[in-house]
């Protein structure tokens, strides 16, 4: 099979979704998919499936895959691991060309019967050519196929039905959720996301290879527990690596981690130094956690490179800087003392009155006008000492005081430098627990994101992607 | 002057507030002050103060100190650096026994001519037994005495009334705000805070040795970018690590974040391997952040001494339990694989659905009842392999489908949990940035917080606050 023929995957043209009960005062997991999918906007047939029968939304609920009168290409199944034979059997005798398992219950469970019946449904399968996404995973997130297992059911909080250039190969379903919604609230969308769970057929190196010519995909980021071919993944990995940046976080790096891994999708998870060896090698980035992963991919995605490690940050506050200093130059970037004679000129634009905190960071007086913070911040930026720019609020300080002038100025002033420097920006919206600043926070990042702006939660996570970011484009323009 | 002898900063019987104009169109920061300490129940007197006169909230404003009619024992200070001689000399004149110096453009700006007003200010305080506090800090925030720097003044987003046993003292005014807020919302409430700025007069040792004979305190954190006198701030230190639990973020430790100080508040960082050294040498927890320093106190104040690594993660997700595997173990705690007795134990309360999540992280079954969960948290945390055990909630995972259930059955499990097991328990409510997840960590943080829970947003903040709090334990038993 070429990579191209798992197509029909992420777009088909009708699905079937084995378990949903007619019964309103059952609703599990099939009826969920059903209603995510007739939410989200699936544009194929679908036939709700049940050995009851019914009526479900106005659909008919089949009693069996055989009675249904048009073409199924494809299969979301809840029912018990037990009488998934069966299913697979009738897949393949109605030509179902792949079936994604939800259920758990199979190699990952302590009991052999387990692994005894993953092998036997995936027997099954290849007889009848069928292709299997699972078990115990939660399946394809494809918003221009419209496929996705977060509709709005039941409480509006689904999946973004935009596209973006962003892939992500999960084998856990609860991280594939989080990076989704963590990374198209930060403005990037997805071309594909696939949960893959067990992977008894369809496995990393089939998703890998598929998102490596993609032309839909830009970047590709990989969160896996353990391989079932390490030499095929070696080839795959080779080859995405050389197309499109490519982040992994491979989980189970310690002993614990490992035997978790094997408990929650059977996977062998392999020596951490030589996962990180053949990364190395690879010119891959490697992550530590998921939400790493994320701030990495976003940055990817959104920043120019820039030309140097030298950063300014630019913001209010003193405690705060001396932190961002703290955490910037722990991370191996430079935040340069500024020039005096750049640091006249701030004085110049902003009066006596601002003190003297222009050497970096710079702590720049919250009350001035949007024409000084953009003059000052543009001659900043300007300066041949400067490679990267990041803004930073303080928005615990403002959710206690004069708190939507100041950020509504602060947004237009970043809005403006963004379209008018030519390096990189980047902007710190502190993490906070405190229900006021966090109103401040979800509007500003919700407007940032809008314009493509990298946005971090902390400067610890700013720096350590950014210091990724910049060492990703130094190897590639070396190579 | 002993310790002791600070009270009076801390419970004024009367504050008057320099810098308070009657006109309501320019509301500078001496009358955020004042709404503060009006709103926050302030029991003294207050006196506003501003060369025009006038009044503003019911309340005269005397043009000079000396018209004003009672005893005055603590002025707060919003004009500017110039004319703050002549009011020290009023201080002085009308027998005010502390200044709290707002304002900023003192020693830490750049120009000269800063360093030496700060000088000739702190020599008129001297010669006329005024004690300051700053110049280009927030003040006191002391709950007991009535004294806060954020009332309820514009937005009702001011620090609770609540006093606790948490001490901080802050050269930052911003991180000052950060930890009072971010540690009260997660049940941590203060004896006394103080924001001390330049540390003109009164530094951090004069405020060391006091909180550390107050009693009050319980727990002591500080955020120092430089400090003022050497020796002193040893056995200042030596005493009150003796005597309490002492946290330090001790800033500026790179280069470029001692420069920030210097800019900050002229503070010079000095070497971090001196400070960590003398840090070692004395038991003081050393943090690399505000939110670590929170995050250990935190659970200071509210966990049990665990009697060994040994931590359990319980909770619902299963990629997510590998990463807490990776995150607790690299932090060097251990996650014992559960006993097969155990695991037996535990299948047998859920039954055969639970598959084999089971061996550490536990992957509980979501839809268990409470009774089932508490039996099977109750059983493992019976078990001599477990020191420790932490709850964590799939919150992104929840906010998808349903909730509320969900979550409220946790809550309950957790509740009765704490009362019925002699270990430690914690709990971690993943930081997320989705609305709908946040809308139920902060229900969930409150409520837990209410019962004084430790709760952390990540993994890998809670594996590092639990490492350092048993190699507290472990110190302070041993010496």
């Amino acid at each position: 099979m070429t990579p191209s023929s798992l197509d029909f995957i992420f777009n088909p043209r009708s699905i079937a979704l084995a378990g949903v009960s007619a019964d309103a005062s059952k609703p599990g997991p099939a009826q969920w998919y059903l209603m995510s999918l007739i939410k989200f906007g699936y544009p194929g047939k679908i036939y709700p499936l049940h050995p009851a029968g019914g009526e479900i939304n106005g659909l008919n609920v089949y009693k069996k895959l055989e009675e249904i009168p048009g073409e199924v290409d494809y299969v979301v199944s809840a029912v018990s691991a037990r009488h998934t034979p069966q299913l697979i059997r009738d897949c393949a005798a109605k030509g179902v060309r792949a079936a994604h398992l939800f259920t758990s219950g199979y190699s990952e469970i302590e009991d052999s019967s387990g692994k005894q019946l993953e092998k036997e449904v995936l027997q099954i399968a290849r007889e009848g050519s069928v292709r299997l996404i699972g078990p115990n995973c939660m399946g394809i997130y494809c918003p221009s196929g419209g496929m996705t297992f977060a509709g709005d059911y039941p409480d509006q909080s689904g999946f973004p039905t935009q596209p973006g250039p962003f892939a992500l190969i999960s084998q856990s379903g609860g991280n594939c959720i989080y990076c989704i919604r963590e990374a198209s609230e930060r403005g990037l969308f997805f071309s594909k996301a696939i949960s893959y769970g067990n992977a008894a057929d369809l496995n990393e190196c089939d998703f890998l290879e598929y998102v490596t010519d993609d032309p839909a995909t830009e970047i590709i980021a990989m969160y896996i527990e353990g391989i079932k071919d390490g030499e095929r993944f070696k080839r795959a990995l080779r080859r995405a690596a050389a197309a499109k940046p490519v982040v992994i976080y491979k989980a189970g790096n310690t002993e614990t981690g490992a035997r978790a891994c094997a408990s929650h999708t059977s996977a062998i998870a392999g020596s951490a130094a030589v996962w990180q060896a053949l990364f190395n090698q690879l010119g891959i980035i490697q992550v530590n956690g998921m939400s790493e992963l994320v701030d990495i991919s976003i940055t990817l995605a959104f920043m120019k490179p820039p030309q140097g490690r030298n950063v300014v940050v630019a913001g209010s506050g003193g405690g705060v800087g001396v932190q961002a200093a703290d955490d910037f130059t722990g991370a191996g970037l430079h935040m340069p003392f500024l020039h005096v004679d750049l640091r006249r000129e701030l004085h110049g634009i902003y009066g006596s009155e601002a003190g003297s905190m222009f050497r970096n960071p710079l702590d720049i007086p919250p009350l001035g006008s949007v024409d000084h913070h953009l003059m000052a911040l543009r001659t900043v930026a300007d300066s041949k000492d400067v490679d990267v720019v990041i803004m930073q609020f303080p928005l615990d300080l403002w959710a206690l005081s004069r708190r939507t002038v100041l950020m509504e100025r602060f947004i237009e002033v970043v809005t403006a430098l963004r379209e008018s420097i030519s390096k990189p920006l980047a902007v710190v919206l502190h993490y906070s627990i405190t229900s006021q600043a966090r109103r401040l926070e979800e509007d500003a990042r919700a407007r940032f994101a809008a314009l493509q702006l990298p946005v971090y939660p902390s400067f610890s996570r700013a720096a350590r992607a950014l210091d990724r970011f910049i060492r990703y484009h130094d190897r590639h323009n070396c190579v």
